[in-house]
C-alpha cells in the first residue's frame, strides 16, 4: 500500500502503535498538538513542523520575512493548544544553494519577531542545503499547571466553541494562488492572516486556567481538527453552520463560499475546544478575543454540520490531509 | 551574497548573531552540537538534524531501516558530544506520496531499534508530502551532572584524543556511490558504519565523569571539527599525521588513501575531545573502546597536521561543509 492510499493520519495512527514505549514520565505521545512528558518540575512539551516549498507554502509568494514568521508560529500555536508556555525553539533550514544570504536573513528577522513577542528564545538548529527551501521548527515549552489541554477528553453534552474568526487565512491562499483582486483592507487581511498568524497562546492557558480540558488548534480545517477531537475523544460532533464566525471580510469577499473557507480552510490557528456552558461562559469573560460556541459534543462518531432546521449539510471534503489531493 | 559563497559554517556564526537573546537560562545556543539550558532539576538539551534524500544519503541505496537507524544516530551522537543522556526524539517525515507504507514502518522498525538501546522514546513529530525523502529527527536529552561538554573550553598544551578508529564511514560511502568491491568483511564493515554509526553515548558521559570539559562528535571530519573547537575555544590544534587511528580495513582497501578518509571523511560519529593527560590517562583507563592521542591544542589559530618529522602536511579540503562542493 502507498502513503497516499493510506493517507497522513492513517500512517500517524500506524506510527503511533510502533512507537509505543514503556515511558512513565509520557503523558502524550504520537498523535496530539506536541508532545507532554513529566519534567523535573514541570509537564514539558515539544512540537515539530516542517514548512516546505511548493507544499506549505507557494514558492516566490510569500516575503522571506513572513516564512519565517509562519513556520514559528504554527509550532507556538501547537503549544498554546496545549496551554503552555513556548520557551525555546530549533531551527533546522534547508536551502539551494543559490539564495541570498540577506533573504535568509530577513527569514530569520521575521522568526526572531515573533519570538520575541513571545519570550521564545532560538537556541539551535541546522543547515544544509537542497533542491527547495525546506523550514523545519522545534518548539519546546512547558507547562507549569501540571495539567495540559488535549485531544482526547471530550465528553457528550459539552459545548464546542472557538475563539476569533474564521477562514481569513484559507481566503488568503485562494487570493494568492488564484491571483483574486480584493480591496486594500481585505486584502491585507487575508495575507496576514495567512502568512503572520497569531499563535493564541494566552488563550491557551487562560483555557487551562478556567477550566477547560479539551483543545486544538485549527491548522488542517475546522471540520477535520474536530474529527480529531473526536476520534481521540471517542465521541461525535454537531457544528451548527450559522453560528460559525466567519471572518466578515470573507463573506464579503466569496459570499456562499465564505462558510466553506472558515469550516475546511483550515491554518487559522484558532483554538478550538470543549467545555461546559458554565465552564465557556468563564472563558468568555475572561478573554480578550471573540469566543464563540459552534455546536456540541454528541455520543457517537464523526461530524456533522447542521443548518438553521437541524438538517445535516454536505461539506465534502473536511479539511487539510497529505497525501490526499485537496 | 549568495549562502554558497558564504557557506554553512558563515551562515550559522551570521545567524547566531542575530538570534542572540536575553535569557540568562541559555547555556548554550547556536554553534555548538546540541543546545542546552538550565531545567527546573538539570541542564536541557535539544539538538535537531535534517536527512533528506541525495544531499545527505545516496536514493536508493540504504535499507529504510538503515535510513530510520542512521537519521536518530546522527542526533544521539550531538547529545553523547555534550555528555548527555538522550530522553525523547520528535520525527518529522517528508514523503512522496508514492511511498510503500511497508518502506515508513521499517524507517520507523530502524529507528526503533536504535532508540530503544538507548531508552530514547519517539514522542511526536509530523508528516507531510515532498518531493522527496526528508527525515528531521530532533532529540532532546539532559545532563543531570549540572555539566556539559562544549566547544569553547580548549586549552594550549592540551592533548587531543579521539575515541575508536576513522575512516570507516567515508571508506562506506566510497564504496556505495563508486560500486568499489571488496572482501565480505570490509563491505559489511564499510556500510555499518556509514548507515548504522554507534552513538557514542555512554562515552560521552564517562567524559565528563572524568573530568574533560571539551568535545564534538565528529560529523564533517575530524579536521573540520577540530577547527570548530579550535574557532571555538580561539586556539589551534596540531595532528601527529602517524598517530591517528585509522580503521585497519580502510587502510587494506584504500592504502595511501586512508589518512585522507580518516581525516577528512567525516560521518564516524566518533566523539573528538581534549583534556590534560593526567585526565585523558584515566578515561583511557576507563573507556571500553579505544582512546588514542592524536596531537595537542596550541596557541594561535587553525588546524595542522604533521608527518613523523614534524613537517607539515597539505591535506586540502578539510571536511564537508553545505553550500561548498566536497
Amino acid at each position: 500500500m502507498k502513503v497516499s492510499e493510506l493517507g497522513e493520519f492513517g500512517l500517524i495512527d500506524l506510527l503511533a502503535k510502533m512507537a509505543v514505549a514503556e515511558n512513565e514520565q509520557l503523558i502524550i505521545g504520537i498523535g496530539d498538538d506536541a508532545a507532554a512528558w513529566q519534567g523535573d518540575a514541570s509537564i514539558q512539551l515539544a512540537t515539530v513542523d516542517s514548512f516546505i516549498q511548493d507544499v506549505h507554502f507557494p514558492a516566490g509568494i510569500a516575503s522571506w520575512p513572513e516564512l519565517g514568521w509562519k513556520a514559528l508560529a504554527v509550532n507556538l500555536s501547537d503549544i498554546a493548544a496545549m496551554g503552555g508556555t513556548p520557551r525555546y525553539a530549533l531551527v533546522s533550514l534547508a536551502l539551494p544553494p543559490e539564495t541570498e544570504v540577506d533573504d535568509v536573513t530577513t527569514l530569520y528577522t521575521g522568526m526572531l519577531e515573533l519570538a520575541r513577542q513571545h519570550g521564545v528564545t532560538i537556541a539551535g538548529g541546522d543547515i544544509s542545503n537542497a533542491p527547495m527551501v525546506i523550514i523545519n521548527v522545534t518548539v519546546l515549552g512547558n507547562s507549569p499547571k501540571k495539567q495540559i489541554l488535549t485531544r482526547s477528553s471530550a465528553k457528550p453534552g459539552e459545548l464546542i466553541a472557538v475563539t476569533g474568526h474564521l477562514g481569513a487565512a484559507a481566503a488568503g491562499l485562494e487570493m494568492l494562488t488564484k491571483k483574486l483582486k480584493f480591496n486594500p483592507k481585505a486584502t491585507a487581511r487575508f495575507r496576514q492572516a495567512f502568512f503572520k498568524p497569531t499563535p493564541r497562546i494566552a488563550e491557551g492557558q487562560l483555557l487551562l486556567e478556567q477550566g477547560v480540558k479539551t483543545a486544538i488548534d485549527i491548522s488542517d480545517g475546522l471540520l477535520a481538527d474536530l474529527n480529531q477531537i473526536g476520534k481521540a475523544s471517542k465521541v461525535g460532533a454537531k457544528v451548527e453552520a450559522d453560528r460559525v464566525p466567519v471572518e466578515p471580510l470573507v463573506k464579503a469577499a466569496f459570499g456562499d463560499k465564505a462558510l466553506e473557507l472558515a469550516l475546511t480552510g483550515g491554518e487559522d490557528y484558532e483554538l478550538l475546544f470543549t467545555a461546559s456552558s458554565v465552564v465557556i461562559d468563564k472563558v468568555k469573560k475572561a478573554a480578550s478575543c471573540p469566543v464563540t460556541v459552534i455546536g456540541e459534543i454528541i455520543a457517537g462518531k464523526g461530524v456533522t454540520v447542521v443548518d438553521r432546521q437541524g438538517n445535516p449539510l454536505d461539506m465534502g471534503k473536511t479539511g487539510w490531509e497529505h497525501f490526499t489531493s485537496r
